[in-house]
């Protein structure tokens, strides 16, 4: 199961937060967990021993691109993966089918984002190494998607099967502890993506070790 | 003068061209020079000891926003300044006004690209620490803009002034060499912006140490 | 006193409203009232004979651009100025002044918003016809940025003319009814920028004419 | 076959490309063929008769949108079709989606653009009515995509049959005349986009009418 934790522009520091996740990691379960910070930060979280991923990578090749990150930027920070087309950094259907080669080439995972079932279908179609469905709705609300609308995890999981069933899909929005992962796993999911719930807590490391108890 | 080499998203070793920097830096000339990476290299480069500037900062307050790189970030890689609407990279006219505010309470130094005389009117009215004039058409030529089109500096220069006299004005696009930096300071320029010029030299150390020996 | 009614995407009848708006005109005062409709709806609104305004135009030259409204196009369908870089609009500084020169170029007048004062310096460098400040927090909210916040009229009116005396400030957010138009009148106000107010009113003739009755 | 003809922000008159295409339509062969004007001009064009088409809808709901062109003003002016995300205009896989319901709720046909075989599986996925394969390479460059690269043809139809066998594809991309065409229906396409063949054209009506001479 893999816990995927988005730190997004959260006033927190990351490099706890990473050293909190490192803490978690190596327990018994086979819970994989990843910090995705701003990308500044990536070197930092790297040093940590956490997995560390990359909260988008631009498509275009090297060249005149002031402001961008490429792939090859955030794996030599020490990233492993980056995540794509979150519902608040959403992308060109080109630039998504653009950043999924590059991140390859790069020797980085890339997680793509969809809202729906026909959107995973459609993210899936272009090659990725895992996709996640993500309600926008549901996004900050403390309501497990898993809870609110589990026929959303299923049908993408079957959705995405039906394109490539070796592309494992992961569950968003609403989760907050072991029991709403397990409930994620039921439904099919491979992994969650969190934000807020690790990030924005008292204790992450207590957090985690709650997510990986499921 | 301040000399800033903007690297872009070009595929060179950021690190090779910081520690190039840092060892011409403390020469006797009053030269200024600083290295702006993608932001995954920002605390890489900041640790070879040259001035850190970062491509772009959002404008946006912390809180939920993907793929977004906010200036507390920056700064806390170990930058200490960040161009900002440079014409690969261009923002509205409040994400211009809202990223400086937000890169001055950060304490990081802004510097605010544009076109034209009118422009840097247009820029400099909205309180940066300094603005750049690029001709968009000249970047990447090669031709010095002291060259190609000298009025389009010193118009800059004036044009700042009528609305603050202490924000310096840096030029850029096809500078080169000491003789192009020499000809941006007789204009009123107080500073440089180049790129490919240092980042794809053979030597950057030697570039750089012909750049400052105006 | 120029009264102008942006309908924005609302699901109404643009004929109607234009209708409306015609019938209102010619009384003895000196107000003018323009209507701005989604793009398809301009040469039906043109047609009633009021003043027929853009929402937006591109500042891109003819060419390869599906998708993008020009100016050439939209006085064409009859249309005789255009709103640029509304708050729901934003354009880049570069596309601002580029969209100005092109409205000059096909004849049509362009009225450029902004946020704030200084916002109002930078696009009174820009060379438009005219100018609007709207606090975006202010936008449908009913309450008028003269009672609520009368200091950013004043302040956006003398920044205008520290630029160019001869462009007039236009005031908008909260704008419903005759009153508000004679307190930004007061306040150095040519004009006023309202939407739902005419646009989801019951009777929209009624309201204009108690705008123009100030 | 389906011939659409995209004006792009060509300086053409779209009237008289429209009355061009108007007096083709009729003939004995089962070619249809409609114009995409700039959306101020698309009451005009519809008024010649001849099937009138958006280059762009957004997807969002009706509201407060300023510069948006909805399906439903599309509809209002008389169009009966709209491309989408054309790669003069790409959009977010989300609003890809949104605008294709949009469309459908208006009673408009909406036409997907892609690049490649596997984004016309992703965009087949979403449910338009049909979709286009365009190598944005050969865009503008006389060189008929059946002639340059004639399997990405095939392939976007078996990529498209693949999700949906009742989603016509179209292609684009170098089309100039009836031969292009018959190209295009021999790899299994069901009609061809094309811009500057028909717009530039010194008579269009001539182009027309050997388009549909296939």
């Amino acid at each position: 199961m893999f816990i995927l934790v988005n730190l997004k522009a959260y006033s927190v520091d990351p490099v706890e937060i990473a050293e909190a996740a490192a803490s978690v990691e190596g327990g018994t379960t086979d819970a994989r967990i990843a910090i995705a910070p701003q990308s500044p930060a990536l070197a930092a979280v790297a040093e940590t021993g956490v997995e560390t991923w990359g909260q988008h990578v631009s498509g275009v090749e090297p060249g005149s691109h002031t402001g961008s990150t490429l792939a090859t930027a955030v794996v030599n920070a020490g990233a492993t993966g980056t995540l794509l087309n979150h519902s608040e950094c959403r992308l060109t259907l080109d630039e998504i089918d653009r950043a999924i080669d590059t991140a390859r080439q790069a020797g980085l995972e890339s997680l793509v984002c969809a809202n729906t079932p026909s959107q995973i279908v459609a993210v899936t179609a272009l090659g990725p190494d895992a996709v996640a469905v993500e309600p926008p709705e549901l996004i900050g609300s403390g309501i497990p998607v898993s809870q609110a609308d589990p026929e959303i995890v299923t049908d993408a999981v079957a959705a995405a099967a039906g394109v490539d069933p070796d592309v494992p899909v992961l569950c968003g929005a609403g989760i907050s502890d072991g029991e709403d992962v397990a409930a994620a796993r039921e439904l099919g999911a491979e992994g969650v993506l969190l934000a807020s719930g690790v990030a924005k807590a008292d204790d992450p490391a207590a957090v985690l070790r709650d997510l990986v108890s499921f």
